[in-house]
């Protein structure tokens, strides 16, 4: 936890909440940027009352805010306190719907007067433009409307949304992008900017060769299953005790595949001759793999796929993916922290494995207003005094 | 096109194929960075291979690749010329298998002695350590690994892909970040570093609140078709003419849901009475909200659901995304260049807004060698004899 961040002396203000914009923030704490995260007094993030809990105390809430400092600021009454803290802070993120911050006069116009350093990111569902800005976003809304709903599910089901909430974690993935190019750009120039990110946009970007199909051939690409558009065998197959997935993605691959299966004759079939045919006749493909596969458990049907030279894996549920020795163990995806209230929580890990700074939980989340005195006082320098007098106010 | 980028002066050396490292690298690209993209002289990127085709150019190739120059090396037999390159450059992305850059002598210590200010980042399936390393990395192969394929789905169906390459993507923005910020810190030291990017990892960290179910509460979330472990009502629902998506998420909006349905006496019903009461008992409140729905069309009831302040969507196809007002209009998510062999085609934009340096499409992606004259001239000194060499030898 004493190890140096990339980030290290940039200070970060988060007034985020619920889950794109904290997760941004949480990804530049966790490489060491100072993050302090500034709640509502008195109720604090929406995501406080979010389930799963822990003596009460919402995981939910704390995976999204690990290696953060928390703070509390009413905005309406406090806005010149905020104007002061953006003088000496380097970043300022925001998940309000487009409109709000400018009705606090604190958007950006307003905060760059105070400090022409400062980068501005805001996150919202739809972006600070255009005719949907107004619209309210939620990890569905991008999923509905980005696609990724349309082309997820089976051939004969249903738009399927994708299990996870990845629109949001993209969104905030994409904001973090932003505003570290933003810190490489104002490092050379000393301008500061903003950066306006919108959870539709970001799914859509995702979809990058799934639009292709569109943008160039006018075909509009339909549910699938669990195959691909340009590649196959390259799907999920049965096993005698469970589901596999395989991805044979080259005729080389193929051809091991088949040698494996003891099916020689394959090799000689024209409807399986390349990976385009092999794409068009997958559904007569999958039928010679699982006349074999299903007579081999998942666990020997990968080690003698993975043991050939064929990409293949099994189909975790969560508890495996949490106990697996390569994920959870070499690769050090859960981290656990002592928070105050909740005792030991597991949360988990960013993805940046870093040689000189790697990226980790510094600290546990803070409970609400916890760092209100060392903020205030030692960080933006506010007299015991004025901290005081914010209290009685109910601004803090 | 002429506009200034973030990124403006960061060379990078982008030896990535096919679609996680060569999106990571695009989008620097996009940001301003000068990406030299390095393929196999003769064939490059597999992804050249890879439908959809215009004029014969792979549009999934372009997609990938856009905003870079284009060379070509041997590395086996152009070793030196590689090293030559590191010399100068920032960056270096590769995504082979790892261990492939060591038999080549080209791994991080060994850059790292011509350049120490280099940044390496390697993108990989599993990542440069742990017991899977070796094992090969497809989209595929982290959405099975890391649980996202167990949560997608139908209850009662089975796990199912999110339809794109999402573990592909998020492999590529993990990678971009990773690489920003390492450029802060060396902007602060001097110091480069190796960046370990891998798809399992990276698709394992966005399923966050997802984990977080097992990691705290020892439950193992499975799929549940639209619905949501934290809120309700908010999945698909009928229309008379399609589904919509609704995304209810306090209880003010289901207030106003509930009025604007007519149905007051749901706000009576003790099994709708919280979020979590209506999370348990979402068939019923499902049951209740399309008996109203199907009487309307997706189009009545997003505009009824808007206007009321009801966050709602219709569920697009990839052709209403790519022909909407808002993505395609006014947020600019589609965006077209002269290709010279392909003629006039369009990409997906990065949804990366900047006020000072918006991220663009800047070129066109380069045919296989392109730049090889001016790239290895102009930009690394090499005279036109020695280029003449290295092309007489096979080695660009």
């Amino acid at each position: 936890m004493a190890q140096k961040g990339a980030l290290e002396g940039i200070k970060v203000l988060d007034l985020t909440r619920v889950l794109a914009g904290p997760y941004c923030c949480a990804i530049l704490a966790d490489m060491g940027a100072d993050v302090i995260k500034i709640e509502q007094p008195g109720t604090g993030d929406d995501a406080r009352f979010f389930n799963p809990f822990k003596n009460g105390e919402s995981s939910y809430y704390m995976n999204m805010n690990r290696s953060k400092r928390g703070i509390t600021l009413n905005l309406k009454k406090g806005k010149d306190i905020f104007l002061k803290m953006v003088e000496s802070a380097d970043v300022v993120v925001e998940n309000y719907r487009p409109g709000v911050m400018k009705k606090l006069g604190l958007d950006y116009e307003e905060l760059k007067k105070v400090n022409p350093r400062i980068i501005y990111a805001a996150v919202s569902g739809f972006g600070q433009t255009g005719p949907y800005s107004q619209w309210p976003g939620y990890d569905l809304i991008a999923q509905a409307m980005s696609g990724i709903m349309s082309v997820t599910g089976e051939e004969d089901g249903d738009p399927t949304r994708a299990g996870g909430p990845i629109c949001d974690a993209v969104g905030g993935l994409t904001a973090s992008i932003g505003i570290l190019a933003a810190l490489q750009y104002r490092n050379k120039t000393g301008i500061g900017q903003m950066i306006d990110i919108s959870l539709l946009d970001s799914a859509v970007s995702i979809m990058t060769i799934i639009n292709q199909h569109y943008l160039v051939d006018g075909r509009i690409p339909q549910r699938r299953g669990n195959s691909y558009e340009s590649g196959a065998p390259m799907e999920s197959y049965r096993a005698s005790d469970g589901d596999i997935v395989l991805a044979v993605g080259n005729d080389k691959m193929w051809k091991k595949l088949v040698e494996l299966m003891e099916m020689p004759e394959l090799l000689e079939k024209p409807e399986f001759a390349t990976v385009h045919k092999r794409v068009q006749n997958r559904i007569a493909c999958k039928e010679y793999i699982e006349q074999w596969s299903q007579q081999r458990t998942v666990d020997e049907l990968v080690k003698i796929m993975i043991d050939t030279g064929i990409p293949a894996a099994p189909i975790y549920n969560i508890a495996q993916v949490c106990n697996d020795p390569h994920i959870a163990g070499a690769r050090n995806m859960f981290t656990e922290f002592d928070h105050p209230v909740a005792g030991k929580v597991k949360v988990t890990n960013t993805a940046i494995r870093m040689s000189e700074t790697d990226a980790c939980v510094k600290c546990p989340p803070p409970v609400l207003g916890q760092h209100n005195d060392e903020v205030y006082k030692e960080v933006f320098g506010f007299s015991e005094a004025e901290v005081e007098d914010f209290r009685k106010a109910g601004i803090i």
